[in-house]
């Protein structure tokens, strides 16, 4: 038999990287909520036509298919499959994938459980998904997204709403340094228009995208190659100039100089600016938002504002994103419904904590309190599953040692696993239905009963 | 574009069913932990090679394999494609599969996490798993397990740990009429021995095991098809018998009887004795607890106790199930490693839960306030707002209307959603800083600022 392993991209979590995990997930859940957005679950597995054609052709490649069971080649397509065409015979031997976001799935929920819900809806969904990306510093081939989605109105209220979300989260997790960029798709359309650029827009924000990644010089290149004229390679460059300027709302004036009489990208300009000054006045840090014109975000659907949360000096790239889509439920046969929604990476913001030691302390420890055991006959053992039985009732996290080894043995288990509390008890104390309490950080010990052990380690808590 | 839909076998959870499930997900994870187990999480796709060997001839075949990402063509086995054997081509164009339980993850797991852990280790589990089965009522190709184990020790003790568990989970998860059945593969090892069937016992078990479902005719039709002789036949009539006799600990005399001088059986029926004894001075209810000599459990890798949880006059099988492992660590190259598991089949006790309408009440409530809006300017947008944030610093789950559309569709809308409270303000109670608080079950009206909203709200919790 070989080695045992796992695939490429995935991971195991032990009880240490699933306690900050558990933290990172309960207090997410406690501002999603807090925020009045509700809990839903969709499946892992989706019908393959639900999500292919929804990511664009690289993220179509991306998607894992799941094998039909049983003699899948029985309903082959014959004609593909003497041609080794691969991509041609995926449809007859494939129906099932595993979902590649949670925001297909929830435009796809949303169509199918219009009659049950009520509009304007808030929804959280914390979940993995699973893309065949090629490994690499915070990119897993299966990794949790956690996101919150407003559907069923055009209100720049939930465009506010999701920004001061953003700045909930991600303070109650003691992310450091992080930026929630904003910028507006109308604003990106209208300056494509004014460069002259209107038919290749689509091109345009592909390769402002990769600003980040590859400067000022890289995009260029990526523009020349993209088929773009010198007026929007002109355009760009001075976009990346406006980005130096330090005050947000002179960002926004001089975008809007380069933007002549559009309405549509003057009214997207206009929310981010009213945006940016309730945002100001909701207590989020100044430095902490910012008007990022040259951000454009992959994704087909959105249609207005756009997000991005990055982290300074950070190991890892953006830890959130989102934005306003028009019509996200249009794909579905349900068009006209619009909503927002952001997305937190929860495996990034993982590795910024990690890296930035920002952990709280305390998660270590395994159980509150371990009875160790010295013997096992039947009073003994009634003695120790009774107090056992307290502690638990108690609400504490309670085990006792599977036997009575010895007892150098037993104290090293508690101590490697960060037990603060350890109990045991002799015939002496025994006899007068007592045990020696030891704190296991000062050496502290006294002899208590079962109530009086509870009552310490309650108040130590 | 055709109508949306999902895999059969699957489910989407809006937010009513997501309350109840978390409900049931926290009852349970509360209890893990109170008895010491420590969460881990294992990732969904697994290496096929994992898998394939370990669930039986039929438990392969239901195996969900993912297909490899690109021209997956390119390594396909050459022969197999030219002869449409899907079987035989499957390893070469799938390396990954879904996790089919999670019980052979946690032991791959625990190999490659031996030098991290501490042993006896207890870990929890609670995660999906995928198998392509044909649905049916209780039956789903995506469900939730939620194990807990603990391995590297044979103490029974154990066994008793996981008999509590089975108790402090149902009883806190309000389940009816549970009925925890004990049984031992020694003695059933032992009594195939006693009946000359000693190298057919696998065959023995597997027809014993459908004795729920088939009946007594079924099971004997099962063991001459399966080639068991006339002792083994009538053997399994008498055993069908001493399962009528009321108390357990007499049927277990009688088992005894039929076994003979056999050490290893005869220590499986003291183990079950010892456990029974100390369950029931546990507190679990005597009715509770059944001693079963007929249980069998399908898998294989069992070696001592095993368990099985059913729900008298329930519309699914059996919740819970498990049993004692001398070795399962050994299939992945780490023989020797005892352990004990049981699992709880979350779906099935969510729907005996709503067939019995044993859910708690209070789950249907969506958030605790929202605020209604009765205009739009700026001094009113700063005046809810101002609320808002102070209802969600206070803990509340709070919303606020996206816009001021009609108050009565708004009123609706809290209502269509179970809002307990909701506030709003005109003019005359912004000037003062204040809002109508308006019970939404008493129609009970106050004017309060914010902080009397947050007292009267919390005070109702």
């Amino acid at each position: 038999m070989s080695k045992p392993s796992i695939p490429k991209g995935t991971r195991d979590f032990g009880p240490q990287v699933m306690a900050r995990r558990n933290w990172m997930f309960d207090a997410m859940r406690g501002a999603f909520e807090r925020f009045g957005f509700q809990p839903i679950e969709t499946p892992a597995m989706e019908n393959l036509s639900t999500l292919t054609g929804k990511y664009g052709e690289e993220g179509d490649q991306l998607i894992f298919r799941i094998l039909n069971n049983g003699d899948y080649l029985a309903k082959a397509d014959a004609s593909a499959l003497a041609a080794h065409d691969a991509k041609a015979l995926t449809p007859s031997i494939s129906k099932k994938a595993l979902r590649y976001d949670l925001t297909v799935p929830f435009a796809r929920f949303v169509v199918m459980s219009r009659n049950d819900l009520h509009f304007p809806f808030r929804r959280y969904a914390m979940a993995n998904v699973w893309r065949g990306d090629r490994p690499g510093k915070g990119r897993y081939q299966e990794f949790t997204q956690c996101d919150a989605d407003i559907i069923g109105t055009d209100s720049l209220l939930c465009e506010l709403e999701l920004v001061e979300l953003f700045h909930a989260v991600l303070s109650a997790l003691n992310v450091p340094n992080y930026r929630i960029m904003m910028n507006d798709r109308r604003v990106l359309s209208g300056l494509a228009k004014a460069w002259g650029a209107e038919e290749q827009v689509g091109e345009l924000l592909v390769a402002l995208d990769k600003l980040d990644k590859i400067g000022p010089a890289g995009v260029d290149a990526e523009l020349v190659q993209r088929g773009l004229g010198d007026q929007a390679r002109n355009g760009v460059k001075s976009l990346v100039e406006v980005t130096q300027i330090a005050d947000p709302f002179e960002q926004l004036h001089a975008v809007g100089e380069m933007l002549a009489a559009d309405e549509t990208a003057l009214a997207g300009l206009h929310d981010l600016k009213w945006l940016l000054g309730q945002v100001r006045a909701a207590g989020v840090p100044q430095e902490a938002l910012c008007f990022d014109v040259t951000l454009a975000r992959g994704l087909d659907y959105y249609t207005g504002g756009i997000f991005e949360v990055r982290v300074v000096d950070s190991p890892v790239g953006s830890i959130c994103g989102g934005g306003r889509y028009a019509d996200l439920t249009g794909i579905f046969g349900w068009p006209g419904m619009s909503g927002v929604g952001i997305s937190f990476g929860a495996d990034r913001i993982y590795d910024v904590l990690s890296h930035f030691d920002a952990f709280p302390e305390g998660l270590e420890v395994s159980i509150d309190v371990m009875i160790c055991r010295l013997d096992e006959d039947d009073a003994a053992v009634a003695h120790d599953l009774g107090a056992l039985r307290l502690l638990r009732a108690a609400g504490l996290k309670a085990e006792m040692y599977p036997d009575a080894a010895k007892l150098k043995k037993q104290m090293k288990f508690a101590a490697d696993r960060n037990v603060p509390w350890v109990m045991l008890s002799g015939t002496a104390e025994r006899e007068q239905g007592k045990f020696t309490l030891k704190n296991m950080a000062s050496g502290e010990q006294v002899v208590v009963d079962a109530a009086g052990a509870i009552d310490a380690i309650r108040s130590a808590i």
